[in-house]
């Protein structure tokens, strides 16, 4: 497997390539409009063909390059069940298993952050937590449908629950953190470590966030799969 | 082995932690002033004690971490053979190994961009490349005795001459790439493919780019390891 990790400044989001050299095809998990001639540039050089672009979620940081992606690449875009995105090529649902090559994918429902949030384990030792859980932090909660109980129990019983090896490459990180694993977040996410879901609840709920500066452009085109008429 | 990368985002400046977590002891190659704190919570939340601090080179666009990390956790700072760092604990000069447990670290020495540089080779099959190999770019090569044909010679004749496997990790990175190969180097670095030497020189003499910002301040503390004292 070939895996890279990618970084858009503006927005601090990573970016993920996947892919199975043996038979060039690849994966990119929540790409980064303004990075699409990057990632292409990159895909080209590699000799790889964009097969999907999976999104763990409807972001509000940033548009997807999913739509413009698709239209240059051919690629199929994936969204998780029940996303407000009529757009998607195909939707994902819970433990469904997306197969490239020697790649295997597994969605695992993760909601909290917002209603319809997918976290990706691949090839079962590494998962992509999407904005659900981040090197310790995780997402907001305050818009989307996210709601801070259930990104607590998404937390602490489904990815906490992890071996404790597993690696956690996150959505965003915003201290220049790259990886992590699961065993860390155990111990040192004080996100969560050492509080209860009910004080869990109540600290999300006086974080005072300002929205995300792109959130009423990055939203609606999202939903449209980040397709650049709707961008423009 | 553990390796984590980590990012500056002012600097644009990698760090590694690289570790034997068996004997729960570290290295930070090209720490950063202003990360040390970070760094010093990962390394206890991780349980490791720092025992070298490894610098590619003398940097012109930040302070090293080193001094403010020798004080605070008692580690050596170890700078390349030659180099003007008088406060050094130790010197490491080419093709000399740095042992920590079972991660064997080997010193390549690559000039040109200054004229003490190493890229320190990890356990034979990843490279850090400091400012000498950047992914799909060099370092610059018109201050600290930088010489644009010593760096052509250095990265066609030393680091092209690995195997392509070999992973690239560079110190700096300004486009949202985390590694590399040199395989992939060798085909798509248009730094250096198509280009012989001299005209290589000629690309590297018109480059005209501005002094880094704080290279003022920079280098003389980087001479004397980043000490708080020179930088304050």
């Amino acid at each position: 497997m070939m895996f890279r990790q990618l970084f858009d400044h503006a927005s601090c989001t990573y970016t993920y390539l996947i892919a199975d050299p043996v038979i060039n095809a690849a994966i990119l998990v929540d790409p980064v409009l303004e990075q699409v001639d990057r990632d292409l540039k990159l895909l080209d050089e590699l000799g790889l063909t964009l097969q999907f672009c999976l999104e763990t979620h409807i972001h509000a940081d940033h548009v997807t390059g999913t739509g413009k992606l698709r239209d240059i690449a051919g690629c199929l875009g994936i969204v998780p069940q029940g996303a407000q995105a009529s757009c998607a090529d195909r939707y994902i649902q819970d433990l469904e298993l997306l197969e490239l090559g020697k790649v295997i994918i597994q969605a695992l429902a993760t909601p909290g952050h917002t209603d319809n949030h997918m976290a990706y384990m691949v090839n079962g030792n590494l998962i992509l937590t999407g904005d659900a859980l981040l090197i310790r932090g995780c997402g907001r909660t305050d818009f989307q449908g996210g709601d801070a109980g259930t990104l607590y129990d998404t937390i602490t019983q489904r990815l906490f629950t992890l071996p404790d090896t597993t690696l956690v490459y996150p959505g965003h990180d915003y201290r220049g953190f790259t990886a992590s694993t699961i065993g860390e977040e155990k111990q040192w996410n004080l996100r969560i470590v050492g509080r209860d879901r009910d004080s869990f609840v109540q600290f999300m709920s006086h974080l005072d966030l300002p929205d995300p500066k792109k959130m009423m452009e990055a939203i609606p085109a999202n939903e449209e799969c980040g397709r650049v008429s709707v961008v423009v």
